[in-house]
């Protein structure tokens, strides 16, 4: 079974939105089984449009396109669908009506333009979700068929997930499940990570069943997707999790996390499950490991806050601390235990480095000093970090936290 | 003269790596008044690949394929040009010697994989600009081109700025010049925009230049662009400045900035011309503002630094405030005045909301404090912000900046 995505839009192709739709739609269709061989950008173009939509019922099953169906002149893809279909409009007065209620819920009334929404193809369904004003359309075309959704993230995900999926799986007779699960590491190069793995890839290159792949996340580390088929969801599950076990064995503590869970989620349990509380002074990081530790616990029950003294001057009203050595190792192991100490946490962190003080870039630029201070001397965690200064502070943030977790492992 | 994109990899089509390149190059193209009708998405499979290439070369008269010109054995970008150009490939020692020098200047040794990326099809030039191990190439092919980029976003965008832009301007006899300019504006809805401007746009459709578009930013607020055509670049940048002056006049300090500038490096330009400093209690956007300052002012010379109270107790322990009217406006008042006395400066900023609190969502999630203080009595603003929490926290951080800079400029 293989099935195409077309994405539509003139703004896609002039580089005024990147189309992020596709790629979802093409990590969903491979875990569902189904193949999945072009992606084709087209503008808001009758003549090209259909072209496109012809050539991808010719050499797949399915096409899935996505875009063009809002109430603008711009939004042709129905008449693309006509003319694929060979079919007439036919103006369906119930959809009308639901599209009226959804704009009377609002307490808004329905713009004349939105009518034309309510116009489907000769032959073609109507797909049950409608999280907005645009339904989904199911197209028969012989012995294949078109799925149009509109380009809107979230009504294409919810009707991908409620109908598409679904029902190209059952066109496939496919009764298999497939299932993934993502560990995600940091500290290893993914030639490492190959390295440490290579003969448990080579066993399951023989079976095909789980599979293992890498994926580089840059700021987030490297990720490594476990992926597996059964014949139902239990049984999938269960090879994830016996080789789940195996991979752990052979990277340990590098592994951080999985699926979901992120650096911060992993190391904000850590101390909540001990009872501990954080507080941070970001110099190089400058407010992003805040901004990500306040996301996902934003009462403060375990992130107590930070100081980000940005001028050297503010160390001392703030933090009580001499604002000599700056940037240095000492200055590092200073701001977490001051941080610690003023904002009465459990743990106090850091982030500082030369580069905090301006000036001339130097071949020290990505030398970055973690503090980490849990009662007692501060230690202090010195790394070298690759790149220019926004992904030195990015690299930072993780370095930190990672740092703190495995310090709370030991 | 049209020229189509082609990116080449089984990653993108599994969505494991999203296509930003082909969007770049997309806009690029645009700007130089090449036309650019389909973009296609291909995986590493040597057929579908020739496929692809040969269709674009069919329907466009100028080929860009970006990937698959690294040096493993999924990088096949070279066979493809190879049987699409119907030639034998040609090993060139000199290339292969510039990158054995490249690796021994990072003290490293070639591996022998890199050796291919050495191997070009004959007929085929290489690309000057090689910021890389991949070299680009120029494939002609009859009248038409094939340009081949490597998919690492900053190798292939020094190939199109250095040889292909240039290349394909020249082959089109293009002597125009196409120069744009985005004003960014924070207030109003799309809608208000297009009535403010409605009257204008209306009387540059008659010429067709310059012309204005809209676009939405989320959480930049909307651009205008105005595009123009000349034929010299003073006289482009002449039509764009006049017709600027005229944007300008219809939507006054809604227009925030333009071009390179954003809410927060138009805040400390301001700052730093009349010599004042900033600091800031974030709450509600919990470092986000503060990630963003420390960005683009490393040393601290405007913006002095922040404190991210998370935690309802640590208010007074940092900034000796009471922990009372937590997420109120008089809470906003306080945490602004107190945090630039604890920070010497001139302005304190701060953001909060009940929605700081935890506990359920209910009808006021997006009801956030504003606090300015300037010296005097601190001034709060009420805003109502939409969507979900992340974004309400997004939000908070522009309206702030945008609040202070209207502030700065009565």
């Amino acid at each position: 079974m293989r099935c195409e995505v077309i994405a539509i839009g003139t703004e896609l192709l002039l580089g005024q939105i990147t189309d992020t739709n596709s790629s979802w739609m093409g990590g969903e269709l491979a875990l569902a089984g189904i193949d999945s061989h072009y992606q084709t950008k087209v503008g808001d173009n009758l003549e090209r449009m259909v072209e496109c939509i012809r050539q991808g019922l010719n050499r797949s099953d399915a096409v899935i396109t996505c875009g063009g169906l809002g109430p603008t002149q711009d939004d042709i893809t129905r008449a693309a669908l006509c003319a694929v279909m060979n079919v007439e409009m036919i103006h369906h007065p119930e959809i009308a009506e639901r599209i009226r209620t959804m704009f009377a819920s609002r307490g808004r009334s329905m713009p004349n333009n939105n009518l034309q929404q309510a116009d489907v193809p000769e032959g073609a369904t109507v797909i049950p979700q409608q999280p907005g004003t645009a339904p989904g359309l199911i197209c028969p075309v012989d012995n294949k068929v078109i799925y149009a959704v509109p380009g809107v993230p979230h009504e294409m995900r919810t009707m991908m997930t409620g109908t598409i999926l679904p029902d190209l799986k059952r066109r496939a007779g496919l009764d298999t499940v497939i299932k993934s699960r993502v560990l995600k590491t940091w500290g290893h190069s993914e030639s490492r990570l190959s390295e440490l793995l290579a003969d448990r890839i080579t066993e399951l290159d023989e079976t095909g069943n789980p599979t293992l792949a890498f994926q580089a996340s840059g700021i987030d580390g490297i990720k490594v997707r476990i992926t597996a088929k059964a014949h139902d969801a239990s049984e999938a599950s269960k090879l994830i999790a016996a080789e789940e076990t195996r991979v752990r064995e052979l990277l340990g503590r590098y592994i951080f996390g999985a699926d979901e869970q992120s650096m911060e989620s992993v190391v904000l349990d850590l101390l909540r499950s001990r009872g501990m509380s954080l507080a941070l002074a970001e110099i190089t990081s400058g407010g992003i490991a805040s901004a990500r530790l306040s996301a996902i616990d934003p009462s403060g029950d375990v992130f107590y806050g930070s100081v980000i003294p940005a001028a050297g001057k503010v160390r001392q009203a703030v933090l009580g601390l001499p604002a000599t050595s700056l940037g240095t190792a000492d200055a590092a192991g200073q701001l977490a235990e001051g941080v610690r100490t003023a904002f009465g946490t459990s743990v106090g962190l850091s982030t500082t480095g030369q580069h905090d003080l301006g000036g001339d870039k130097d071949s020290n630029a990505g030398l970055t000093y973690l503090g980490i201070a849990l009662g007692g001397q501060a230690e202090v965690e010195q790394v070298r970090l690759p790149g220019d200064r926004e992904r030195v502070r990015q690299y930072s943030v993780i370095s930190l936290l990672n740092a703190l977790r495995l310090r709370l492992l030991t």
